[in-house]
Order: C-alpha cells, then sequence, then structure tokens
C-alpha cells in the first residue's frame, strides 16, 4: 500500500493535526488543528512534504497514485463546497499555497483564485453579482500563474495594467471599472502567449498541476535556499502543498482581511493586537497601499464576527499554549480563519509571555525558560536607535559589537582622549586597533575599523567593553594623514558627526538619536528562574573594577578571566612599561654572561684568569645601568598593579577572580608609529635611532605564535614575580578589610609540563614569601590557560600540576585551524559562502574539531586530578550554542563579557534542560 | 650481606669484566677484561658507581662496609707489588682517576703519584735511584690533590713554579734539578697550606679517601653537569673509582708513554696509528709541550715492546671487534697498557671501518649499520673549510645548515644576482630572508642572518638548496642604507670577503680554503647495506630538476615534497605572478558582485530592475580590464610551470613526484621595500601609490596562519586550475616521450573536510579535461598536508577523499605548540637552557605532543582507506630520531633535502633494525 499522500481537512474534521507539521508542513497541520477544534476554516486538503522529497528524488515525477488522490480529495471539497472547478454556475476557486514545516515567511510562492477560466468567470459573476471583482479577481490570478509557474516576469503584467490606468487615468486600480479589467485580462493573455509561447490554460485541472509543480519548485529557488542556509534550516523533507477553497474579503462592505496577534508582540502585553482591511485581498495588506484599521475597531464595524475572532483567538492560545499569529479573512459577515502560528516576537515581548503565561498557569518555568532565543536578549543590553530616526547609510561593516553610537570622527587613541577630556562624544575610526588604542576605545562612544573580523582585536576589546564596534568595513578607506576618511565620493573629516550600529554594522551620517535599554521586572524574573534550573556557573571576563561591577550586577559569580595587560595601558604606567621592556633583555642577557664567567673563572687556568676577571668586571658595570632602570620600572608597577587588584577582589567580594598574567608580546607596548615613538624617546631621553632599533630588534613575524604569555614569565620572571607579589599583597590588603578573595592565578600559553612547574613553582614562592611577611594565609590557586593543541594533548601531565584549567578557545582555534581571527576576514566570507564551514568558528565553537580537543583536554585532565576545575574563558563562551557543547562536556563555569552573562545564564539553563548531566566535581 | 663495592684487576686474574661498564664504568670495566685476556695491566682495583650513587643519596658518606673493603684490596694490592703505601723503603704510587659508564672525556678529576709523603720520597729515591724523578713526581702530586681534592686554584701552583724557574733561569720544566723540585715543594706545601688552612696531608690513607670524595664529587661539578647535558648521558648512576699502582714513563729513556689507535681514526685506513714520548708522563703528551714522535718510530727505539704493542692491540681489537684507542707508560723497556675503550672517529674513518670490517668478516652488516651516527654522515656531504687554513672568527651564529662558503658581502638579492652573473662569489647578509630572496639565495655561497632560527626561513631553505647557512648572529648588526655591517667596532662594507661555517655558525673576514667533499667507495657500499635492510622510502624535497637530479644520484626514491611557489620567482615570472595577484580580487569580487545582481535581476520588481540592470552593465565593464590582466598572467605563467614540471618528471622518470600546489600567502610575492614597489610600479604601468595600496591591503598580522595554501585555491580557484593543468599538461607530454610519470598532487593546509572535497573535484574535472583533449591517460593521485592540528583529528574525514597525506610536522609543530618558528629564537635557547625542552622541536620531533597528533592523523586515515599512503615532508624527514618515530607509527616514506638522503637511508635501516615491524600498506 503507498502512504497517504494526501490530508483533508473541513467542516469541523481534518486528517491531520497540529503534531504533523513534519508531514503537512506548519499551515497545513495548522489548519487541520483549527478545523477540529471547530474554528471555521475554509476546506481543502493538503499534500504532503513527503511528496515534495519524492518529486525531487524521481526526477520530478509525481509517485504512483498521487494523481488519483488528489482527484478523489478534490472532489471531496467540491462535493463539500457544492461547487465545482470551472463551472459555469458555481465555481470553485481554490489557492494553491506552499507551507513547509519551518516558517520561510514569503520565501516560497502561492496561486490564488485558481479554476478561473471564461466560464468560471459567468459562474463567479452569476453567484457574486459583481463583475468588477470577477474580474479583478481573473487578472490577479493570471499575474500569479504567469509569475509563479510560469517565470513570466510580473513587470510586463504591471506594464500592461499602468498602461491601462493611463488610458483611462486611473489614480489607482480601484478606479478600474469591470470593462477596464476586462480588456486587461485579454492583454495579459496575449503577453502570456508571447512569454510562454502557448496560451493561458483554461482547463482548471492544468491549472492546479501545474500551480502544484510551481510550488515544489519553488522549495528550491534561490531565496529559498539562502534562507535555509542563513537560517541554518535543515533535516525537512520539503513543501507541502495546500489546496484551499477561495474566500474572499474583497467581496464589498461586509468583507475584509486581517493579521492579529493574539497579544501585543512588540511590547509582550496581553493585549489583542492586529489590524484589518474592508473589502480588501491579503495581498492588498502586504503591499501597502492602503492603511489598514487597527483591530479593536473592528467591534464597531462588525461587531458580531469581532466577538467570534476574540473567541476563536483565544481558544487557539489556550490550545497552543503560545502567542497566536492569525491571519483571517471576513467573507460578506463570515468569519474564516486561513492561518495560525506561533508569533515573531521582539526579546521583550518574549520575555514577558513568559513570564505572564507562566504567572497565569498556562505554561511551566522550563517551559518558559525553553521559549527564549538566549541571543535574541542581546537587543535589551544595549541601547539602540531609535527606530523613527533618519538614517543615511553610507557604509556597512561587520556587525562586531551591539549597541548604536554616535560622535564626533576622530582618527587615533590619543585624539580620542584628547577630545573626551572637553567632554566630547567621539568615535574613533582605525583600519585597525592594537592594544596601544586601548585607553582612546575605553573613551570612544563607538569604534569602526576598516580590517579584521568578528574576533579582531577591536572586536573582542569592544565586546569586553560592551562598546558598539563596527569592523572590517572595507569600503571605509581612511587616510591618517589628511585626516579624513572616504566613502566612494564622500568624505569625511577629523570632526564630524557619524552614527554606528554595532548591531546591523551600519555606518551613517550624522547624529542618530538613541534610545536607552531598560531590563524590567520580567527580565529579573526569567533570570532568576534559569538560575535555579541551570548547572553551569556563569563568570565574566572583566579587566576593571567597572566591568567588574557591571557584570556582577547582571548575575557574574566571579571573574573567569581578568586580563593584566589592558592595564598596563593606562596614562601613568605605559611608561614605566615601556621602561621595563627595553631594559628587560640587556639584564637578562648580562645576568646571563655573568653567570657563565663566574663558573669559567672558577675552573679558569692561570693564564686565562685576569682576562676572565675584567670581562666579569666589565658585566657587572654593564649590568648596573639596565638593572635599576629595570627595578624601578618595576618597583613603579608594583603598587598599580595591586591597587588594580585591591579594586577588583573588592567588586568580587566573596567570588573567585581569575588574574591571568601578561599575555601579550611586549612589542605590542611599544609604540609603532613614528611620532609615538618619538614622544617615546623624548621621554625616555634616548635616542629616536635607540626606540627604533629596541621596536625593530622585538619584531615578530607572527606574534600570536611568539615571544608571549609564560615564555615571557620564563625569560623574564621578574615580571610574573611582580604581578604575582601584586595580586598576593592585594588579597591580603582586601582580607584585612573583611573583604573574602578568592584570586586564582592564571599562566597563559602553557604547552610543556615543565613550563608550568617552574612558574608555578615561582608564584607558590613569592606569595609563602609575602604571606609570611604579612603572616596572613590566603586561599588563592594556581591554573592555566588550556590554548594550545599540545596543552590538550598533555593534558594528564599538566593537571598533575595544575588546579584549574581555562579553555582560551580564541587561540585554541586560531591553532587548530591555523587560523588568525585577524586575517580570516579575506577567505572565511568565502568559506561561509561556499559551505566549506557552517559557521565562523571563532563564534561559534567548531565542535567537530576544536571540541575534540577540548574534550580530550578535559578528560586528561581530570584523569590526573578529579576535582579539577574548568572552564572557558574565549569568546565563545557567551555563545549559546557553545555553552550546550560546555555544559555536555562537563564544564564548570563558562566566562564572558559583561554584557553577555544574561544571554549565558538563560543558556546555561536550557542546555541542563536538553541535557540533565551529573556532574562529577564542584 | 652488603653487595660488593670494590672489584680488584691483577696478575692476569680480575673480578670484574668488559660487560660491567654499567657498574665498573668504561674505564674499569675494560682493566678487568684486559688484565683477563693476559695483557700487562698494573693492578689495582675499581670502586663502583653503586658507591657513588649511595655517596650521593646518603649525604656524602659511604656506604657501610665500604672503607674495610677499600683496605682489603689495598692490602691486596700491597701484596701482590711488593711495596707499600708511604713506604720509606719500596714505597707504593697509586693514581685515583674516575671512569663512568659512559665517556666523559676530561670532565672529572684525577690524582696521580697518590703516596708520596716525606717518607715514600725517600723510598722512592732510592728504588728508583733518580732524586730528581721523585721530587718532580711530588710536586706534580701536590698540583693535582691541591687542585681536584682541595680546590686550591692551579694557577697559584703555577705562579711558584714560574717564580723559581725565573730565578734559575731555567727555560723549561726539565731544566729544573732535584734541589730546584724539592724547594718547590716546599713552596708549595706552603700556599696550600695558606689555602686551606691545614698542612698537606702526609697519611697516604687519608690522601687516598680524599682523592676517592674529590673523584666522587667531580660527577656533579659544572663540566660534567654541562657536558652529559650536551650529549644527553642519561641513566648512570655515577662515576666509579680506579686505584691503579702507578708505572711512570718519565724514569729515563727506556721509559715512554703513548696513546694509539689499532687503525686510522681519520682516514679509516687499516693501519696502527698513533704516538708516544719518550721520558714522559700522560700528562705531558697532552700538554703539548714536546712534540710526540709517531708510533712507528717506537719499532727503532724499542723493538721487543713495539712488537708486544702491536701483538696486543690485535688482541685487543679482535676482541672487542672495533678500533680501539689504546693509552699505554713503558716503564724501563716493560709495557703496561692502562685503558683500551672504543675509539672515536670521523665519519669518513667510520664509514670504512664498518665496510672493512665486515669484509674482513668480524662484524656482519647489521652490525656495520648500526655502528654509524647517521648524523655525521652529514661531514661528507658538504665542502668544509681546510683545518690547515687560518680563520679570524668575527661572530658566532647558529650552524643553520651545514657547510663552508667564502664570498664578497651583499645586501640583497638582487645585488646578488647582479654580481653572480659577474661570476663573482657572494655571501647574501640579510635580517631576515623572506620568498623573495630566493633567487639571490640561490646564486650566493651562502646566507647569513642576523634574526631568526634553526628553522627560518633561510635555514629552511638554505638546507633545503644544500646551501651552507650561517643564521641568527645577533651580533652581526646589518645596516642596509650604508651597505655595511659591523660586529663591535669592526666595519664589513659591501664588496668585503667574508667566509662562514654552516657547520660551526662561525663567521670569519677574508677568504679561508675550502675541501671538497668526496663519496668513497664504501660510503656507497655502505648505503647498499642500508637500503637492504631499511622499510621506510626515502624520497627528497626538491623543487628544480637540478635539486631533483642530486637527490636521485644521492638515492632518492621519488620527490616527497616540490613546492611550486619557489618557481613563482624566476626573472620572467615574478612580474606575471604580480599582475595576477594584483587583478585577482578585483576579478573575485566583481564576478561575486555579477552573480548577486543577476540573481536580484531575476527576481526583481518592475521599479528596480532598470537600475539592477545598470548596475550589471557597469560591473560587467569594470570586470574587463582586470580579467584581461588575469588570464594574461596565468596564461603567461601556464607554460613555464608545465616546462618545470616536464623537466621534474623527466628527472624522477619512474618515481612518483608529490606536488604542491601553490602554499604561502600572495603578499610574499608583492615587493616590500620601498625601491622594490617603485621598480614594480614601473613594470605594471601603475601609480606607486597603488602598490602601496595593495601591499597594504594585503598585509598580515599573522601571515602564517592566514590567506594561504589551499584557501587562496578557494578564493582563486583559477591559480590552483592553472597549476593543475600545468601538471598533467606536462605528464602526458612526458608519457609521450617515453618518461614514466607519477603525480601526486598535493594539496596544503587542508584543515576541512569540505575543503579538500571541493579542490579534490577541481582537480579531476581538469585533469579529465586535459586527458580527453589529449587522448592519453595519466596515474596521479590527489591528497593532502597534514600540518593542522584539525587535519589531523578529522583525519579520517580527509581520508575518505584523500589518496595519501603527507605530514607537514614544521607547520604542525608551530601550530602544536603556538610556536613561529621565525620567532622562537627569543625564548627557545632559554627553554633549552632551563631545561623546559630537551630539543628544538623544529629539529626533533616532539613525539609528546605533536608526535600523538601524526598518530592519530595516521590511525585515523588508515581507518577509513586501510590503503592510504603516509609520508613526511616537514624538515624533521631528515632527522634521525624522527625517523626512527617515522618507521614505527608506520609511515611508508620520509622525504628530507637532498643532502640528508643518506643520513635518512642509513637511519632507516637503523629504525628497521630497532623495530622490525610489519607495515601493513605499501
Amino acid at each position: 500500500m503507498s502512504p497517504k499522500y494526501v490530508y483533508f481537512f473541513g467542516n469541523g474534521v481534518a486528517d491531520g493535526k497540529a503534531d504533523m507539521k513534519h508531514l503537512l508542513g506548519g499551515k497545513g497541520a495548522n489548519l487541520a488543528e483549527m478545523t477540529n477544534l471547530g474554528i471555521p476554516v475554509p476546506p481543502g486538503f493538503t499534500i504532503t512534504t513527503e511528496v515534495c522529497d519524492a518529486y525531487y528524488k524521481n526526477n520530478k515525477q509525481y509517485p504512483d497514485g498521487l494523481t488519483e488522490e488528489i482527484e478523489q480529495n478534490l472532489s471531496r471539497l467540491e462535493n463539500l463546497m457544492g461547487a465545482k472547478l470551472g463551472d459555469a454556475e458555481n465555481p470553485l476557486l481554490v489557492s494553491v499555497r506552499s507551507g513547509a514545516a519551518a516558517s520561510m515567511p514569503g520565501m516560497m510562492d502561492s496561486v490564488l483564485n485558481l479554476g478561473l477560466n471564461p466560464d468560471a468567470i459567468e459562474g463567479l459573476i452569476k453567484k457574486t453579482g459583481n463583475e468588477r471583482f470577477a474580474w479583478d479577481a481573473y487578472r490577479r490570478f493570471i499575474t500569479m500563474f504567469g509569475d509563479v509557474v510560469m517565470d513570466v516576469e510580473r513587470h510586463y503584467f504591471e506594464e500592461i495594467l499602468d498602461k491601462h490606468k493611463k488610458k483611462v487615468r486611473a489614480k489607482s486600480d480601484t478606479d478600474l471599472n469591470a470593462e477596464h479589467l476586462k480588456s486587461i485580462v485579454e492583454d495579459f493573455k496575449v503577453i502570456y502567449k508571447k512569454k510562454t509561447s502557448e496560451d493561458f490554460p483554461n482547463d482548471p485541472k492544468i491549472q492546479l498541476q501545474k500551480a502544484i509543480n510551481a510550488v515544489f519548485a519553488s522549495w528550491n529557488n534561490q531565496r529559498a535556499l539562502k534562507y535555509r542556509q542563513l537560517y541554518e534550516i535543515k533535516g525537512l523533507l520539503g513543501t507541502a502543498v495546500n489546496v484551499q477553497s477561495m474566500v474572499f474579503g474583497n467581496m464589498g462592505n461586509h468583507s475584509a482581511t486581517g493579521v492579529c496577534f493574539t497579544r501585543n508582540p512588540s511590547t509582550g502585553e496581553n493585549k489583542f493586537y492586529g489590524e484589518f482591511l474592508i473589502n480588501a485581498q491579503g495581498e492588498d495588506v502586504v503591499a501597502g497601499i492602503r492603511t489598514p484599521e487597527p483591530i479593536e475597531d473592528l467591534e464597531k464595524e462588525m461587531p458580531e464576527v469581532y466577538n467570534q475572532l476574540v473567541k476563536y483567538k483565544n481558544t487557539l492560545e489556550n490550545h497552543f499554549k503560545d502567542v497566536q499569529d492569525i491571519e483571517f479573512t471576513i467573507q460578506e459577515n463570515r468569519l474564516f480563519m486561513l492561518q495560525t502560528r506561533n508569533g515573531k516576537r521582539t526579546a521583550r515581548a518574549a520575555i514577558k509571555f513568559a513570564v505572564d503565561m507562566t504567572k497565569e498557569g498556562l505554561i511551566d518555568k522550563k517551559t518558559a525558560i525553553s521559549r527564549i532565543d538566549p541571543n535574541q536578549l542581546d537587543q535589551l543590553l544595549h541601547p539602540t536607535f531609535d527606530p523613527k530616526a533618519k538614517r543615511e547609510v553610507i557604509a556597512v561593516g561587520l556587525p562586531a559589537s551591539p549597541g548604536a553610537a554616535t560622535g564626533k570622527v576622530v582618527f587615533s587613541a590619543e585624539d580620542a582622549e584628547k577630545l573626551s577630556e572637553k567632554r566630547e562624544k567621539v568615535i574613533l575610526v582605525r583600519k585597525e586597533t592594537s592594544p596601544e588604542d586601548i585607553g582612546g576605545m575605553h573613551v570612544s562612544q563607538g569604534i569602526l575599523t576598516t580590517r579584521g573580523g568578528m574576533t579582531s582585536h577591536a572586536a573582542v576589546v569592544a565586546r569586553g567593553m560592551g562598546k558598539c564596534c563596527v569592523a572590517g568595513c572595507g569600503s571605509v578607506i581612511v587616510d591618517y594623514k589628511s585626516q579624513t576618511f572616504k566613502v566612494d565620493s564622500k568624505v569625511v573629516t577629523r570632526g564630524d558627526y557619524i552614527s554606528i550600529d554595532g548591531s546591523t554594522g551600519e555606518v551613517m551620517l550624522g547624529q542618530v538619536s538613541t534610545v536607552q535599554p531598560s531590563l524590567s521586572g520580567d527580565f529579573a524574573t526569567l533570570m532568576e528562574w534559569a538560575d535555579e534550573i541551570r548547572i553551569l556557573k556563569v563568570r565574566t571576563n572583566a579587566d576593571t573594577p567597572e566591568d567588574a561591577k557591571r557584570a556582577r550586577e547582571l548575575g557574574a559569580e566571579g571573574i573567569g578571566l581578568c586580563r593584566t595587560e589592558h592595564m598596563f595601558f593606562g596614562e601613568n604606567r605605559i611608561d614605566s612599561v615601556r621602561q621595563m621592556i627595553l631594559s628587560a633583555p640587556d639584564v637578562k642577557n648580562l645576568k646571563a654572561r655573568i653567570a657563565i664567567l663566574e663558573k669559567d673563572l672558577a675552573k679558569s687556568a692561570n693564564n686565562k684568569t685576569n682576562t676572565i676577571k675584567k670581562e666579569l668586571m666589565q658585566a657587572k658595570r654593564e649590568l648596573k645601568e639596565p638593572l635599576n632602570l629595570y627595578k624601578s620600572a618595576l618597583n613603579n608597577l608594583l603598587p598599580m598593579q595591586r591597587k588594580d587588584f585591591e579594586q577588583i577582589f573588592e567588586s568580587m567580594d566573596g567570588l573567585p577572580v581569575t588574574i591571568r598574567l601578561l599575555d601579550p608580546p611586549l612589542h605590542e607596548f611599544l609604540p609603532q608609529e613614528d611620532y609615538n615613538q618619538k614622544e617615546m624617546a623624548k621621554k625616555m631621553k634616548i635616542g629616536l635611532q635607540e626606540v627604533q632599533e629596541k621596536v625593530s630588534a622585538m619584531h615578530e613575524l607572527n606574534p600570536m605564535l611568539g615571544h608571549r604569555g609564560c615564555r615571557l614569565g620564563v625569560t623574564f620572571p621578574e615580571i610574573y614575580d611582580m604581578q604575582v607579589q601584586a595580586i598576593i599583597e592585594a588579597a591580603c590588603n582586601m582580607k584585612k578589610k573583611g573583604v573574602t578573595v578568592y584570586p586564582e592565578i592564571m599562566l597563559p600559553i602553557i604547552s610543556i609540563e615543565q613550563e608550568f612547574v617552574i612558574l608555578k613553582d615561582d608564584v607558590h614562592r613569592i606569595a609563602k614569601e609575602i604571606m609570611q611577611k604579612k603572616g596572613m594565609q590566603i586561599d588563592y590557586m594556581v591554573g592555566t590557560m588550556i590554548e594550545l593543541p599540545r596543552a590538550a594533548l598533555i593534558a594528564d601531565k599538566i593537571a598533575k600540576h595544575a588546579e584549574f584549567f581555562s579553555f582560551g578557545t580564541n587561540d585554541l582555534t586560531q591553532m587548530t585551524f591555523g587560523f588568525s581571527r585577524d586575517d580570516v576576514g579575506s577567505f572565511v566570507p568565502d568559506y561561509i559562502e561556499k559551505n566549506i564551514l557552517e559557521k565562523d568558528p571563532f563564534q561559534v565553537l567548531d565542535q567537530e574539531g576544536v571540541g575534540q580537543l577540548v574534550d580530550i583536554g578535559i578528560k586528561r585532565g581530570r584523569s590526573t586530578r578529579p576535582n579539577l576545575k574548568v572552564g572557558i574563558c574565549g569568546e565563545h563562551g557567551g555563545n549559546p550554542q557553545t555553552i550546550h557543547f560546555c555544559n555536555k562536556v562537563g564544564m564548570d563555569y563558562v566566562s564572558c563579557s559583561p554584557f553577555r552573562i544574561p544571554i549565558a545564564r538563560l543558556a546555561a539553563a536550557q542546555a541542563s534542560l536538553q541535557q540533565p548531566i551529573l556532574q562529577t566535581t564542584v
């Protein structure tokens, strides 16, 4: 027996029901459900998605038996309606609509008014007594059929319509009478024949078959394919086809058509919401030619129908337990429901719906939690442009960090700081940013870069700061010399106002007004519910006390990553940092030389002794100056770092704070631009050439793979020693004040067991010294980032010594793929376009590859230290999909930017609901 | 019962034997063995290495029972010798020498003439009738004892000696008579007391105990520790102590001392080799004050003793089945053998020894193979400086690529090419090199860089070319502007001669003459034997027909890596390459825009159609120029590439050739320096600014992780298409000429399954087209490099499509560690110094981490394609230790620089001997 291909609905009974979406599509399943609920739905039948699948698999042939099944259902429909397709007395008209299991609004095609031909026109006129209506229906049908079924471009029909309107001086379509429309229909048939080389088909069965095929074809049109790719719609069989008897909202003033929501989808308010048009067809509402009226007004116009509508919408919401988006048509005072589906909603509305419905008892907390798309919350956490404001968009870059910003254009971090001191709002525009721009970025309203991707320096730092950023905007050509940028022929000069939208990537001329976000009580309620459910802890990446405070307000349960390098860029510090960097290599080299000479001397033969002694004296003399500079630089930095940590510990009282020791290569702290180098030379009282030579000597071809992180700790141990001293002293000082501190000292880019051992021993040595001196005990831990493939592979060995792991998935992704996140902009978009990559792996963790290393790292780590604390502090820590993965592999926490904390809390709760795993550790 | 701590030897019987080296040390074990063989050895006893171990473990205390055991053995020795320590009639004198299981020449300390005191001096004078001899022995003893046992620096004694010599106007020590020496002894005792605050010990038992302790202490002195680290000597318990009765070669003209080898250790010739000094002690030979005579002359001086010596040396070589390095002393016409050990030898000698001894039937082929250190072969494969030539070394860098080179200094690749056209020999001196320097490197005698490590670009390319290179020579300060370099105050100007030694890293002023290598017939024989034994195939990395030919002569069984990028730098090519690079992005962007516009147009509504059409026309117009440039550039390159491949196929007739498609980022082909950019602008007839903008637009922060390899193949498919076309056309053309070709097309830096699928499909499409056109069939394969961690992790998926894997362990090491091989010079030396890393992982494959990925890659790859061909083409492919690993994990072949092929053949044979695994695939 062949499977059932066609599902009938009508007269209160349907073959299908709501949970058959996969087979009947969303529209078809809900039409069946509504029918079963006793809601008036124009009868019809649905051809299943399996048919679409079979059709494509079978070289665009129908499966056996389908034609007969359609015939049977059509007869049934004709019998039920008491009308026949193409009948000259009582013609049945039908719509033929697509409808897949997932909503793809407007992506696929539909044909309305199918069944019209010269006979049926007569019948329709007789039946309705409305000649104009009939001819209007006919010309609409020919246009749609020609366009959708036969690829006759719509503009051919529109040109004819326009010509006729001109001829009779009609301003709008409604000015055309039946006669006009009749001759338009004739012309339409002529152009149809010209373009298709065949007559417009009069046989309604042929019309129907062709329309069904056209709907199947639309499943794989460019728009539909792109839409499914963009929204990641996968695993569907195809589209169903709904053949439904037509009802008409344009049969006069007792007819109407409309769209409504059971609650307000914008604000979330529990108030019936929608609009309608008297004497109109659905497409008129969409076309926006006439302004629809608010749904409340229907009560005045057709009170009985309105009450029916209210009753049905309540039935539907209660039945589906979610806000419904409903289409209806009123044909001569009779109400028909044409569609119902869960309504799209803003983030604010989504939260209000979920909380209200839970309180109403309609759904439970878990359902409320699972209803919200965590990514959507982003909307609520940043200021946005006033939707009513005018925008003059001149370029579009990558939406790198959400938010809306307006300010005067500046082209350097220094300039940003200068202007902001005068309380000017500025937008920092750079080709790309580097760590030395941090200060300027901090005071800017937003950042615009012309290079780099979603995880370029600018993007990462901006997201960390919760600051708006548009990155990689290649059409903006910056000229630092003239302090201007160009887009095509438009020139924007320093001091001109621009606005940037970090959620869309838009760059606009002038000032665009913004709206501040407000987190409502419902938001907080939902977060509480999420916290009850989730297992994963949520920490924040925060480098400053301000960020830490903000993060705590948003629910952070500690700091997962406090980067110490950003602290080095402060006004009073960078000079000391540079002094340290300039003297450190000399100190190191001279100390090494002295050690060798001392050994040589001890074993030297008579005739060499004096030479060695002289060399030794010389080396010791040479060491004096750089050593003084080095020590004084470190001594200057110590109290400042200590103060930083004190404030951060205070803001995180009672919560753990993971502090990463210095990570970037030292050359990032040296000025690259000419005028900055001159300034530095002046400040340090050395020659410009010396500065240039040092900068050049420290240059690296691939700094990401260079002399950074724990490698600095090994070669210049005094720097880490100073940082550890600052941390432990700060912890002691705060503890004395009654603050509860849990410092977690984290060593970056460990790849070798012995690297960790040496540095960890150093940390403990310093910590012990200080605690003894202060007579205090601090509960601190020493752990490591796992951000290099080798670290994950030897995690069992590292975990013998490390008390915690934090996966630095930014770097781990870079190394595993061999992708530089600053440079992937030139090919990753192509990769996504060509389906080589599904997603940018810097935004969503690549579970197939990088995820293997994370999993290996955790398993091996816990094989030697079962209670190993494990978290993630890469950018991925705020990505919902990645959070699910982190939950699955048994991490203890995720850490993300302050502004993504609510998102992470929600996503973690959703992950728990989907994977209620038992944590083996706490 | 406590273990036996002391082993006696003497009078033809010994407690120990040769295979007890671990317990008795090399010296002790062989003294025992010689005693057992009936060879005259001065009797004595050996304190075991276990004692040294126990001594250190037990806070420098002797284990229980040791003192008694020493006493017993001492008595036995006194009885055997008929003499007593410190005896005034017939005093016994002994030497106390160190001796570990592994040879550590000169690293540990010895004390001779022990047992002398005022009584014994009398006895010695009586016994020998030689007063001068006795006092000379005494002063030597005090010096040694003071220095070695009590840390009284040797120069104090030497100063006293010098003062006495001056006083009596003695030119040399031999001018001092007994009286002089006696008063020197007195002064020695005074300085000894001054420095140690105690009298020089007269009790021989105390002398002995202190000397034994000093030998134990010397096991852990700085030199010994460093030596063991450098030569990777591990797992030893400690040193043994040999207490042996003294014999004297300085008792007159019937006494002598000498060192000899059973065969010539320099040339390998089977001829007795060595030297001796009449009337001398061993240390006199070492001090080099008198010139020793060749061993043959001993036959004339003491024929009987000489014949004895020849007999014993033959006995020893036959017994140990290897060339022996023998120390002997003749005391008044009596021959004593003091030491025998396997002799150190040059590479040439090692080969000749192994081959000769095999032919003589002394050893078998397997033993012959395992006797040679593959790394030592390097000496034979490059020219070397004449050892007799004078060298003025001004700086020492890293010995990056072996060989010796002399030439005029130039500072740019262009200049190198210019001068070499005039047949000048040049040395290219650069801060660092980049791919655009390849041409210049090729024509230079050698390369000197001031930055970069053993695997920097310069080093890698130079090794590939078999060209001498000294890299990372930081003390050389290059100034391109003035065309000079400085080392301290020395200035070397363009055109000055320098010489560099790639095996030592030395940089010398002026021209130093060189010696050309010659590969003897023995070498070839040994290689044949290696080939019989090894399982791993050995291929070469070769980019040019010349390299390929040379490699084949050295035994290459195919090309494992032919890099196509080096071909792009040729004189006639670089312009076309640059034209291609400048036009490619425009072509790509415009094509993408046209595709979008065409789609838009197809779906456009009336009011938009015209705008889109206009835009489309505009885009098509804009495309014309770059498209023409792009196509013509590719068309220019095609025949040149085809020719390259034809020549390479011809030179590898019958063998596989793996060709890697373009790998480096395109910006590497663009000029970075100002004057080069100007030249390019002129040639391409565009503005300098345009060139600069393109260069700047293509700049990458981390090019190693950037837009390169297969990523170029995806974004600019025409480039790979052209290369594939050239390969397949070349293969067809050669096949027509009767050449047997096996092209293996290799895609670089694959990290994603779909990347490989798309590019592989392209390769097959092009190949099919060409083969159809030519009416020919070529056996070719398509495979990939595995050089990114992700590729190894998903190797099972990649192997579904890839026919072979080649591990690119350079990049794999970079990504796994997060090390840039160009930048590690700043910390890897510290890492090795501090024992964080044992070795530079770019020289010896890191089996612990990177090796895991290699192993995973092979296992997973063969899980989906059991007959997957697997090789290695990173620099590690020529490293013996890595070759053992490759053999173990079941690779099919290794590929290395032409000059390392013999090394790889030998190492592969040794690996087979150690791990005779069964290959599962062929």
